[in-house]
């Protein structure tokens, strides 16, 4: 939707009709908003959702809901619709997105993904039906937050992951603050654990889990074990995928594989700049921009997506959780010669009302010193903290500058020297 | 004391001797901190001292309070204290900061600036002993941080200044954000006013002030009227100030006009990267780094303080204020062709709880688009942002850039464009 509302403001209605084809009942919400949905945080759904089908419709968009296309000609210019409708097309933005994929196990069909509205107001109902015990899968940051989500409406929740530690795409010693927090609201973590089986009762309902540590008691059961780019429909349109299973895309969002074709969001991968090559990431921040691109671009622009670098922030069980670059682990793999340091500081001055610990991992590159990314875990207001990173991964300066840069300080919002400065001037000591 | 403790760690005592001369009772303390605590925020005095004296002692520096050095003989490589005695040196660091400056009317010597501990210390038994008036003169950020910490004790404070708005430094549009939210909490503001005279009793204790506007009831009256260099003692020994009046330093902070003195902190000039001259700026985070460089050096190191920015943060009447770079006005001032950009977003995504507005005035250079500065107030979490522009201002990058850079997201945090993305977006657009 952010591609029509784009092309809508670059032309007419009369110079351009835009078609917009959805097969749920919802346009343009916050799917990050879910787990606030369902922890009580924000009471409304409706809140999440930024713009209804009848006002993108006001805007000049002609949004069809519960209008699932099954079929792309590209070469016919036809798109066929699941009630066997056809409409003709110039120019084809593809907006898929993702879908959540549930582990291959016995089961796994009874449970719920929450990743969309409908899904989200389904589970919602369920916990309200009573059961106290919920079993998440998946200890990524979606599977963090639903736990946390689960716990605050007073269910007792074990999270179950089959990695060592949880926030796994975090370097393990940073991810045990994340542990540390999560069991201080009472969520019970079961690392390096398999799941084997979702057990169900007569009714077909889950009853518990298996896993290779035991049985664990659940009535409800949450998979938030990943997400793959829903690329079904382009494939078969003869669009074609990169070595990530996205959409492969140039820097104006154009697809491979079809002419006059656009592709943005989850289901597209992305140029990383430090790694060189494509990832496929599915975050609200980059399909934004990248839906901007090609909804300008299909409607006559011209405008490249410079790429990410891996900027990610989560708020987790009283926790702020923020990353961006390369991790040690990640730089490492990508034969970089990385060297890194963990700095403890605060979030505030010492002595003013609310402070907390902020712990910063900032990682260089020997030699040049360039940074190559941060992870930050710390009290409120730690993680945006990180975009400092982003901006010296992003320019390439290096730790021995990045120490002395000019950031702001006032008691209630920094120490005098910010955590991250600390931690620059660690790892250039260091280097 | 940053000096002297950076140099302590490079040098053993055997080696290298370090005596510090202080004339108050108090070492390595959080000016900044003062307002806190004269609202109530901060309960106890000590809570600011980050090190006392006998800390200092203990890590083996001498540190001998109530001792003012009133002559220094560069010469004879000796310095002079109040009572008469001598001390020789070898290498000296200067870091005698700044003093409050009244301005020149009746009855101003009746006030305080409460600058020092022991300031604060008086004036917080001041209100104590009653008086339900008070004036604060000055607008800028310790001003608009005083009457706010004056209202938090249930005085009814009148804030006065001869600018047209407050917090000057700011372009007007900006600070009207600040006025209102001063007004909210029941400060009385009255701008465009200048001060004449303060009406004392027969005690010489104030009983209010006389403006350009009329007269103000005011049992307390506190001076916020800015500072200068506390230079002196560093004139009269034949070191040289610059055309800022604070001491002219290197790179390196060596003082110019003697040989083996190095100077730091509030009384020195730091160079502006943006302006290319010299600036005289009172902020812990420039004394913080300049003193390490000074001992660093003074104990036979090598390192260079690479400047500033203008980066500074308050938290002024439940807003956050930053700033960074250059403002509009003094982008003009110093013949650069700006262009800026005033944009309205929020803290957090718009259905999260706590969420407040975010106003964000960026400003960038004609032609290059590179980023100038830019200015923040907003509700709670709205100021750490300006990191982010003070990365782009000392990086030079511009706004077409910046507006696509991989910062971080999460519904508590941030909307889904961060408001300086926002910010450049505009300006790029209209640039």
């Amino acid at each position: 939707m952010t591609a029509a509302a784009r092309a809508r403001r670059r032309r007419d209605p009369e110079d351009l009709e835009i078609v917009a084809f959805e097969r749920g009942p919802y346009t343009s919400y916050s799917a990050c908003g879910i787990p606030y949905y369902l922890g009580g945080l924000v009471a409304d759904l409706d809140a999440l959702v930024a713009r209804s089908p009848e006002q993108h419709c006001e805007n000049g968009i002609d949004v069809r809901t519960g209008a699932e296309v099954v079929a792309l000609d590209l070469d016919r210019r036809v798109l066929e619709l699941a009630d066997g409708a056809t409409e003709p097309f110039d120019r084809l933005v593809v907006a898929t997105g993702a879908r959540a994929v549930a582990p291959p196990i016995p089961g796994a069909q009874a449970t719920e993904p929450a990743r969309t509205l409908d899904a989200a107001e389904r589970l919602s109902r369920q916990v309200e039906r009573g059961g106290h015990d919920a079993v998440v899968v998946g200890a990524g940051y979606i599977g963090l937050e639903m736990a946390e989500a689960l716990a605050r409406r007073d269910l007792h929740v074990a999270l179950v992951d089959q990695a060592a530690e949880v926030f796994p795409v975090l370097d393990a010693d940073m991810g045990a603050h994340v542990r540390e927090a999560a069991e201080a609201i009472g969520i019970e973590v079961h690392t390096s654990t398999g799941v084997e089986e979702v057990l169900l009762d007569d009714d077909g309902r889950p009853r518990g889990v298996r896993t290779s540590g035991g049985e664990l008691p659940a009535r409800h059961v949450v998979m938030a074990t990943g997400v793959h780019p829903d690329v079904e429909l382009a494939e078969q349109a003869g669009l074609e995928t990169g070595p990530t299973g996205a959409l492969a895309v140039d820097d104006h969002q154009r697809a491979h594989g079809g002419d006059g074709v656009w592709a943005a969001g989850d289901c597209v991968e992305s140029h990383h700049r430090i790694l060189g090559r494509p990832v496929n990431v599915q975050l609200g921040t980059h399909a934004n921009k990248q839906g901007r691109i090609a909804g300008h671009n299909a409607a006559g622009g011209d405008l490249a997506f410079p790429g990410v670098i891996g900027t990610a922030i989560s708020r987790l069980c009283r926790r702020e959780v923020a990353l961006t670059g390369l991790t040690e682990t990640q730089a490492s793999e990508a034969g970089f010669d990385a060297c890194a340091a963990t700095v403890e500081t605060s979030a505030r001055a010492g002595y003013y009302p609310g402070n907390g610990p902020v712990w910063v991992k900032l990682v260089a590159e020997r030699g040049t010193g360039r940074v190559l990314g941060a992870q930050i875990v710390g009290a409120e207001t730690a993680a945006k903290r990180i975009d400092t990173v982003a901006m010296a991964v992003w320019t390439g300066i290096a730790v021995d500058e990045l120490q002395w840069v000019d950031l702001g300080y006032a008691p209630p919002v920094s120490g005098v020297l910010d955590p991250v400065l600390v931690a620059a001037r660690v790892v250039a000591k260091r280097l």
